[in-house]
């Protein structure tokens, strides 16, 4: 097994280890819940104060042109493009995960009439099948069908629109994007991707990979802070065939005009709706410069190295969890899940040691490496830590606790 | 005419008047434009501050429920309703206005299979319109009427979705709301207001004036920031019979649940969508704080005032301006336009001389008095700038750079 000793030799030979002082990570934590909220990085303060005070306080209205609010949504969307490997004028930082979905499914669904499916999977992050569903239950004509991961290519046709998560949010898993772009598309149909585990985690190229259509999320992997606005990507080849059900004036071909006829804005700005949150984007952009800053690559291959080192770790104690991450490096993200039928307990028992990871239901406990910040020395240590909850019954007290206050 | 000495004793006695020194406005500069966005409160700073390096750099993700993020929508959407009169159970701070007009027109269309007509004002603010337009190309059954706003409350029927700006963004006029509501209720229609011009500028008491259904915006008058969060109003008895066609996961009836089926959260939950923006809605609730400190009565009051001191002294100049405001503060919002053919130019020459309003397609400049900060001597100020700007010719000069710039 490996050592601390070794895990401190591998962070001291980290090209990225420098990075973990760029984020403001508090004392005696070990924080391996970045896959939920990511870490502030130390920048984000300072580059929000001079907002506020300078650019909001001074500049006031002004500052919509002269300091380039406008132009936020667009300028932290190539910048995002950038750890997509898509081009700069294909993804928009804007809305959240939730609304983006539902304009690009909309958009998918009513760009071709004989389009009357979307299919996804059991189990897929709630807001996917919630805002499907919802979109079925406003058209009769519209129906979501669910089939297993093993099957859902194969299960698509001409008039589906596929939905997917790119990583699985709870046990990690990862698709072939590529694979199962090409096969629904050769089947006549279109996917939709949820990036929100991914960018940031994992290497992307959205562009070879032939992606139509994605989305993702600005707080996770990105550290875009509490609620950042999320982001969507349209191929450049459909940007002008498909239509936002969300007309908002600021996708409007001449917003300033003030004219009563709503008019498309030609490519990716058809998919800007409402006026842009300038906080939260300014603050998802110091998130998205750390990873432009370092190397995609170093970083997805960083994470998987934490995740290797977590599984080793943990299967080298005997403890009765379950793992239900790949193992294969390739076939997952940067988090890493076990199944225990205390696994709300066990991961109270865990944050009360100051490691954070956290808890999915059914019985899931989750631990997420987010390359620019975590180490090998506190992945070794959290592991020794998940150890000792599970044999010194730490988890059982814990489990007393949480019964007594449910009761 | 009002002379610059009477405006000062004006400010003496103004209840108010504490409350500039609440704000941080720029040296030099005399600010009418916070109907587009309002001036940064001194707390804001402070308080965003320790929400980056306290809640979000320490709480880490611990605070969604530590710090009371997953409440903010709910907190402070109470805390506006009191600015309504609405209860604090029937709003929400979420979403952009332009989303939120969606998910209210849609919901208002989806409730009764009887309405197909959504009715509003040809010059209604740009959103408004592009989203009623998006919605009808949609729906083949659903069809955008226009009818002037004279008329509008007659034009209304049992299958009407009527939305209105209760002020108008450009003349600043003012729909009777209550009477409005009635009449298009009684006609068997819906209202949905849009009080982006209305809240924190002028009384209003929905729960009174039986309004059922409302949206506004939080960068405007309640000096939320660039891009702050809008806020949606659903009166009680209607909750839970509509439905959002925006069904994100935080608007399900349990949504750390994580389940696959969409079950609505009873009553305003439901239209909720995706993750709140937080540093949005904390630099919102700062501006919301204010207001609540201050009586909306005293606030609405003071706008008039400064609203009928501007038209006085302008008239006063005999300038070649077409007053394009009503003159009845009962009739109109917090804020004066008028017209001229050379408005652009007129407003950039103002704007040189530090008197900040802005320019509206085609041809008109806007003056909004914010009664928290704006003073009647540099409302009397202003009056002055402007009569110099018009009859010093400053605005030709300006008009010729404008034209040569173009050309």
């Amino acid at each position: 097994m490996t050592t601390l000793a070794e895990c401190e030799t591998r962070d001291g030979a980290d090209p990225l280890a420098h990075f973990r002082d760029r984020f403001a990570l508090p004392e005696g934590v070990i924080y391996l819940d970045g896959n939920s909220l990511g870490a502030l990085p130390r920048a984000t303060a300072g580059h929000i104060a001079r907002l506020v005070e300078t650019e909001w306080g001074d500049g006031l209205v002004r500052s919509w042109n002269a300091a380039g609010w406008i132009e936020a949504p667009r300028r932290v969307g190539a910048k995002i493009a950038r750890l997509l490997g898509a081009g700069d004028d294909e993804v928009l930082a804007t809305d959240t995960t939730s609304v983006n979905i539902y304009k690009l499914v909309r958009a998918a669904l009513s760009a071709d009439p004989a389009r009357h499916t979307i299919l996804t999977e059991p189990g897929n992050f709630p807001t996917d099948l919630h805002i499907a569903q919802g979109i079925a239950a406003e058209d009769p004509a519209v129906r979501v069908q669910m089939a297993p991961r093993e099957s859902i290519a194969a299960a698509a046709g001409p008039g589906t629109v596929v939905l997917l998560t790119h990583i699985h949010y709870r046990t990690g898993e990862r698709y072939d994007l590529a694979a199962v772009t090409r096969t629904v598309r050769e089947r006549g149909g279109i996917v939709v991707w949820d990036l929100s585990h991914s960018v940031g985690a994992v290497e992307l190229d959205l562009a070879r990979d032939g992606a139509e259509l994605a989305v993702g999320s600005g707080y996770k992997y990105l550290n875009g802070g509490p609620g950042a606005p999320a982001f969507l990507y349209v191929a450049r080849a459909l940007q002008d065939r498909l239509h936002s059900p969300l007309t908002g004036w600021l996708g409007h071909a001449e917003p300033f005009a003030f004219a009563d006829d709503y008019v498309a804005a030609p490519r990716i700005d058809r998919f800007m709706c409402g006026t842009p949150p300038i906080l939260g984007l300014a603050a998802l952009e110091c998130g998205v410069d750390l990873h432009l800053e370092a190397d995609m690559r170093l970083i997805a291959a960083k994470g998987q190295d934490l995740c290797d080192l977590f599984i080793e770790l943990v299967d080298g104690k005997g403890l009765d969890l379950e793992l239900i991450t790949p193992r294969d490096r390739g076939a997952r993200g940067s988090h890493v899940s076990y199944r225990h039928p205390h696994a709300y307990a066990v991961m109270q028992a865990l944050i009360a040691r100051g490691v954070i990871g956290d808890y999915r239901e059914p019985e899931v406990i989750r631990f997420g490496f987010a390359p620019l910040y975590n180490t090998f020395a506190e992945t070794w240590r959290a592991a020794e830590a998940l150890g000792e909850v599970m044999t010194s019954g730490a988890w059982d007290k814990e489990a007393f606790r949480v019964r007594a206050r449910v009761t």
